[in-house]
C-alpha cells in the first residue's frame, strides 16, 4: 500500500506521527499541496474532496480521513494501543480526540484559513471575522485543559494515544495561525515540552 | 446508566437513533436546551463545554461526545453492528461518518448557528457571512453523494452505519438552517426517504 504525503500540512504530518508511534514503516507519496497538487486530476480521482492524506491498499481500494486512516493501522497493528483496547477505554480516547478536534484543531485551523494570505486560493471565499473569532476561542479552550493536564500526563489519561497527536500537530499549527502560544498555562507547555520530544514528533 | 438527553438538537438525536438501532433502552434525563440548562451548574459539572448529551455511568464517570457514546454502545452491544466488523468496515465507516459530519453535519450547522436569531445567546458571536457561505457548501457536497448513493443502498456501502445517522440528522437539520431540500438528486431523495422511514428516524 502507499500513502499520498502532503508534507508540512497537520493531517498528513497526524498520519505520519501514528505511524512512527506504532513503528510502521510504509510508501509515502509526495504530494506538493504549495503547488495544489491535491487538486490535481490523480488526487480528484482517489479523492474526489480533494484532501489529504489517501491511503491506496494494494488492490486499489481508497481510505481517505485521517482518524479512518489511522484506524485501519491500529486495527492491522494493534500494538502500542493508540485508540484503547476496553470499551471505555476506547470510549474515552474517541471522546479526548474529538475534544481535541472539535475546540483546538478546527479552531486553529479556520484562523489559519480564513486569515492567512497563502490561503485565499484554497479557502474560498476567506471570511476574516470567522477567523478572527477563533483565536481566543483556542485560548479559552486550553485554559480548561490546563486544569486538565494538572493531574495526568497524557490528554486522554494515563498513556499516550491519538488524542495527544491531533494536541500536538494543533499546537504547531497555532505558529502559522498567528495565535500566541500560551505560556503562562504551566500543564499545558509541560505536556507540549514532553509530546515535543518524542522521536515521533519529528515525523 | 442514564443519558442526559437535549430534546430535538441534532446531537442527542444522532445518539437516540443510534440506541433504537441497537434496541438499547436506557434512562433518560431531558434537559431543556431552549431554557439553556445545558450551561446550568449541574451540566458544567458533568460537562465543563456545556454541551449534550452526556452519558453518566453508574460509577460516575462521565462520557461526553455522540460518537464516543455511540462507540461505548456498540462496544457494549456489538449487534448489530454500526461502526463495522472487520479492519476495513471500520476504517470505511469512520471515513464516511466523518465525511458527513465535516462536509455537511457541520456546514449545516454552521449555518443555522451563524444566522438564525435564536442562536444569538448560543453562538457568540455569530458571523452572519460564515453562516451564508455554508449554504452553497452543502448542496455541493449533496451533489457528490448523489453520485456515491447512485450504486448502493447507504452512505457507507451495502449496510446501515452510523454515517447514515449522521447525515440523517444533518439532513432533518437543514430545515431550520433555511437550506431547501435538494428535490433534484434523485439518489439523495431515494436514501433520505428510505433513512426516514425506519422507526429509529422517530427517535
Amino acid at each position: 500500500m502507499k500513502l499520498y504525503d502532503g508534507g508540512r500540512a497537520p493531517n498528513p504530518r497526524r498520519v505520519r506521527i501514528f505511524l512512527a508511534e506504532k513503528g510502521i514503516d510504509i510508501d509515502l507519496v509526495p504530494v506538493d499541496m504549495a503547488a495544489m497538487e491535491h487538486r490535481s486530476a490523480k488526487i480528484t480521482e482517489l479523492n474526489p474532496l480533494q484532501r489529504l492524506p489517501v491511503l491506496e491498499l494494494d488492490d486499489g481500494t481508497i481510505l481517505t480521513e485521517t482518524v479512518a486512516i489511522c484506524r485501519y493501522f491500529e486495527e492491522l497493528h494493534p500494538e502500542p494501543s493508540l485508540f484503547g483496547r476496553t470499551a471505555l477505554e476506547k470510549a474515552t480516547i474517541e471522546m479526548w480526540n474529538r475534544r481535541m478536534e472539535l475546540n483546538f484543531f478546527m479552531s486553529v485551523a479556520a484562523a489559519f484559513r480564513h486569515t492567512h494570505p497563502a490561503m485565499k486560493e484554497w479557502e474560498v471565499p476567506q471570511v476574516p471575522e470567522w477567523g478572527a473569532v477563533n483565536r481566543p476561542k483556542v485560548i479559552e479552550f486550553l485554559e480548561i485543559m490546563d486544569g486538565e493536564l494538572a493531574d495526568r500526563p497524557f490528554i486522554a489519561g494515563e498513556s499516550y494515544s491519538v488524542a495527544d497527536i491531533t494536541a500536538l500537530v494543533a499546537f504547531d499549527f497555532m505558529k502559522p495561525a498567528r495565535i500566541e502560544r500560551p505560556e503562562h498555562l504551566k500543564n499545558v507547555m509541560r505536556w507540549y515540552g514532553e509530546m515535543s520530544s518524542r522521536p515521533s514528533a519529528k515525523a
